[in-house]
């Protein structure tokens, strides 16, 4: 166990002095230690497959403030550059796919990548952050969804209206599923290894469940992320390793969500806590859920505000703190002011200290 | 009362001898003949300002589809640029202002324009249309919502975090409820002034009320909603001109919005229409919410997914489609096949025949 154990306390729903906070894309370019390692790496790519820089950049955050987690600097596209379909970058444009998946021959032709082999680097840095943190906090580990990861494997990059995909969806149904298929078995075999190289915690992004209808969200996304939650359950020991399923836009579904056997479910900030709290029924630890753009107001703004996802979780589980974990409800932008973010950190322990 | 009048009945809950229809960007650049009055008008901005050609363009989608109702041809911002911000577009990047509203002094010299003079094209471009649709379907006028406009306002064009108006619903809400109380009232005066011209029902668009959390959605949204609802009410004859209160990411706020005393919500395609008709229990009438990206599938997979939406708000509805104006959840975009959205009409049409 890490010396501070709030995080893995938390999604146990076990007491906790006070609510743990960690926040997605903690480690990112709104710090300047951040962009000066990049500046030398060369590229976010090449900060990735380093694990040395990976592991830099992973505990950068926590030098600056109490975190009560890290979690492995890397990428969600790593499995399907692993998977032959060429990963890069555009500058300001964000990811792209050399060989993007369209027909019935490209998803013939994809495989379940050896993680050892293939994402060796993220593997070895797991095992460096590990090292390197010596029981500090839990190191979390995590992957893409395989709705969101073959979002991008069939777009070819990010998309706005999700055009080609959908059309998949409805055009030829049995080959998405095919494809989906394929990227569950990558993603499972990808976290499982991530938590057999240290990772104390892992959480599954899917960061564009939310564009889908309710019958093709229960369709093409969640019966994937219940298959990972079966599945990483069934290969773990007696000390299980806490699961968080996090979607953009999954207010709708966090009755479905907590029955999948996840151990936490991670929501964005449009739904109230105390709505998806009463609503999960205590089955399952909330991760959530801040507007990142409150960031973006003053420290008394982002206070308050902190106070108020804190309250709203509590009004929802009966008055009681147990079982959350405190973070924003998407990740981190640049611009934003590392004061500020010390200043939510900050918060976030006054408040709930209990 | 126009002869097709289906889509006023539907408002109204009446009933119809079949589902009415129309699609939000009906008139729009996945149109020959759109794009050739394009080429002909030079840009966006001079279509919109000029009412000959707002009026072609708004009759161009009328001559292909068996639609049951015209929209207006006009652009959400042209409330704050006649408030003197300068609108402008550049090409592939969207609408911009070279007068963003960022303090104080430029709130306080915002004020309600005159409609009749600065907004003069739209209720020319109104009163022109009725005459050349000739009663054949109504003709539906529009405004951004407050909250949408005001983000435009702030921000200055689109943006993807909101981040400038947010701050200022953080630091300085005050500030920020002076000035939706003026785009509001500007609001009700344009969407009076289009009722006068011949409007025959009435849309909010609030495009980016789902970017809110619940508190602050119910503070800056919602309640200007609510009293557009109330004023337009208030002014209205006999005859009432029925309303729409349409916006993005509504579907956590549809018994709020049907009790704001609109006619109808319109709601996007992440909702199950039959929670949504649930849930509005009979108050309004309800209008989508086909994902506007099922125009991308094969002409039989939408005759499928029409056929879900229709018997989706049956569902929800008692068994019966009365009160339900089909709709997309969203506009059409640039890249779709016009003989589809001809798949879509017909098949909407046809699987609702009473």
């Amino acid at each position: 166990m890490p010396k501070n154990d709030r995080l893995l306390r938390a999604l146990r729903r076990e007491p906790v002095d006070c609510t743990p906070v960690w926040l997605m894309r903690q480690a990112g370019r709104y710090l300047p230690e951040y962009r000066a390692t990049r500046a030398k790496a060369g590229s976010f790519l090449g900060m990735a497959k380093n694990p040395e820089i990976a592991c830099e950049v992973t505990l950068q955050p926590l030098r600056r403030f109490p975190l009560d987690a890290a979690i492995l600097f890397s990428d969600i596209l790593t499995v399907p550059d692993a998977m032959g379909l060429g990963l890069y970058f555009v500058e300001g444009e964000g990811p792209r796919f050399r060989h993007p998946v369209r027909d019935a021959a490209a998803v013939a032709r994809l495989a379940v990548p050896d993680i050892e082999t293939e994402l060796r680097y993220v593997t070895d840095a797991v095992r460096l952050i590990r090292r390197e943190l010596d029981g500090a906090v839990p190191l979390i580990g995590f992957s893409g969804s395989p709705w969101t990861l073959a979002c991008y494997m069939v777009e070819g990059g990010g998309s706005k209206d999700f055009a080609r995909i959908k059309a998949m969806a409805l055009n030829e149904p049995a080959l998405l599923h095919k494809l989906l298929g394929v990227v569950a078995d990558a993603v499972i075999a990808y976290l499982a290894a991530q938590r057999a190289a240290g990772a104390q915690a892992l959480q599954v992004f899917d960061t564009w469940g939310g564009v889908l209808s309710p019958a093709m969200y229960r369709e093409f996304s969640l019966p994937y992320m219940a298959r990972i939650a079966g599945e990483l359950q069934r290969g773990d020991g007696a000390e299980r390793t806490p699961l968080i399923l996090f979607g953009k836009g999954n207010g709708a579904y966090v009755e479905e969500l907590a029955a999948t056997g996840t151990d936490a479910v991670g929501v964005d900030w449009t739904i109230d806590l105390a709505d998806a709290a009463r609503r999960s029924g205590g089955r399952v630890a909330l991760q959530g859920n801040l507007d990142p753009a409150t960031l973006y107001g003053s420290p008394e703004a982002i206070r308050r505000e902190a106070g108020r996802v804190l309250d709203s979780y509590a009004a929802g589980n009966g008055g009681s703190r147990e079982g959350h974990v405190f973070n924003l409800g998407h990740g981190m932008a640049p611009d934003m002011d590392p004061e500020h973010a010390a200043a939510l950190v900050e918060a976030v322990h006054a408040l709930s200290r209990r």
